[in-house]
């Protein structure tokens, strides 16, 4: 695990106070890539400036976009967080773990929601692997600031644990992007819809669906072109 | 590992917030047990007692003692943090993972130094054992409430990981069967033929890449019905 092959990304944190002490988090660990999703962009004040203490550059250096997806197109695989043990969820130190052979070569993106709701069920959608932190029941509720510094803290102890860990899947070629996965299942949602086998009162559900078998099976573009493809042809038959 | 044969003590603290949030820390992770040592013991004003959000019980049941060797009389084995890799320092994940052992039927004592100065050293002389967290050189210094959140979940983790305590790494559910994947890649090739994106000569090499995805997505049963229903209503669209 290449620390700075990880993007951790907030999408609308609320709190500058936050923002700044996960920040000092990132840097404690040797992570220093930060997104910041927001329309308008969060702003840091000073004196929430200073709980980033040592950690200005990851602060004045993150990248800030409008939307999850933006934050996530160039990135390989997206890892989602979750306040509870969602189904599928794993657990953070297993997550770590996998990063690696996750990322495969490429870039992972760790995705933190607002404080008070989380990840919304469409944002949740967009990741390919979800991960929660084992808190106590009687107690679940993490700061935003204490979730990031402990998933940056195993992703660390996995990069510590395995100091050159060349991809596992380097033989089939490179993962598709997010960005690209999201192309073929753009054009899926188009042609299932014009053959009515999508509702189009809520096609999203199907597509989650079909988004999890494709980042399950690590899809490379090769695949991401033959499924635009076929995309392509059953929207031709829609029209005939 | 039983979480409630952990003191957790910390030494002269300076900032109240830092205690409160260490007390937040502490329940996040199902540990309960806090000693307080300093003379005159430290107050916590109402502005920091926010920080300890559903952690009062904590805060309010804290012991306070004046010495550490009062705070630790009745342990039987005592750890000191140190903020650095000091000789015969382990790492926190090695120290947890030793507890139980350590700790040996008694109760265990985590003691961590004032935020600036860190345990004197005739202090780090009470103790049993030393631990650190590893963080980057770059940037070691963490806050004090992070240092206890890392520990306790690193003994939380520990406690999952013992016998008595099974994981519940809940899976998926059941893998769909190669023989139910063949019945999708089926309904695929006659859907796929009749909308004409399959090449009628040869259409195996591009129905066995679909295959390389379903298999390496693992498949459910529930995805394989998702999929057939798919390739029926392709076949719907072309037959109109």
């Amino acid at each position: 695990m290449d620390l700075n092959t990880v993007d951790v990304v907030l999408v609308r944190p609320a709190r500058p106070a936050n923002v700044a002490a996960a920040c000092r988090a990132l840097k404690n660990m040797g992570l220093s890539r930060l997104t910041l999703v927001g329309e308008p962009p969060i702003e840091i004040p000073p004196e929430a400036r200073a709980l980033a203490y040592g950690a200005w550059d990851v602060l004045d250096g993150a990248r800030r976009v409008a939307t999850l997806e933006e934050a996530v197109a160039g990135t390989t695989t997206v890892v989602g967080t979750t306040g509870r043990s969602t189904p599928g969820a794993q657990p953070a130190r297993e997550l770590a773990a996998r990063a690696s052979s996750l990322a495969a070569g490429g870039r992972l993106a760790l995705v933190f929601g607002p404080e008070a709701s989380g990840l919304t069920r469409r944002e949740l959608g967009l990741c390919h692997h979800t991960v929660h932190i084992p808190t106590s029941p009687d107690h679940p509720s993490l700061n935003l600031a204490q979730a990031v510094l402990l998933l940056a803290y195993e992703l660390r102890l996995a990069a510590l644990a395995s100091p050159a860990n060349p991809s596992a899947l380097g033989r089939r070629g490179g993962l598709a992007t997010a960005g690209e996965v999201e192309n073929a299942i753009g054009d899926l949602r188009t042609a299932l819809l014009a053959i009515g086998y999508l509702n189009p009162a809520s096609p999203e559900a199907i597509l989650a669906e079909l988004r999890q078998v494709l980042v399950r099976a690590a899809v490379t573009p090769r695949e991401v072109t033959l499924l635009r493809g076929m995309a392509r042809q059953i929207g031709w038959a829609a029209d005939r």
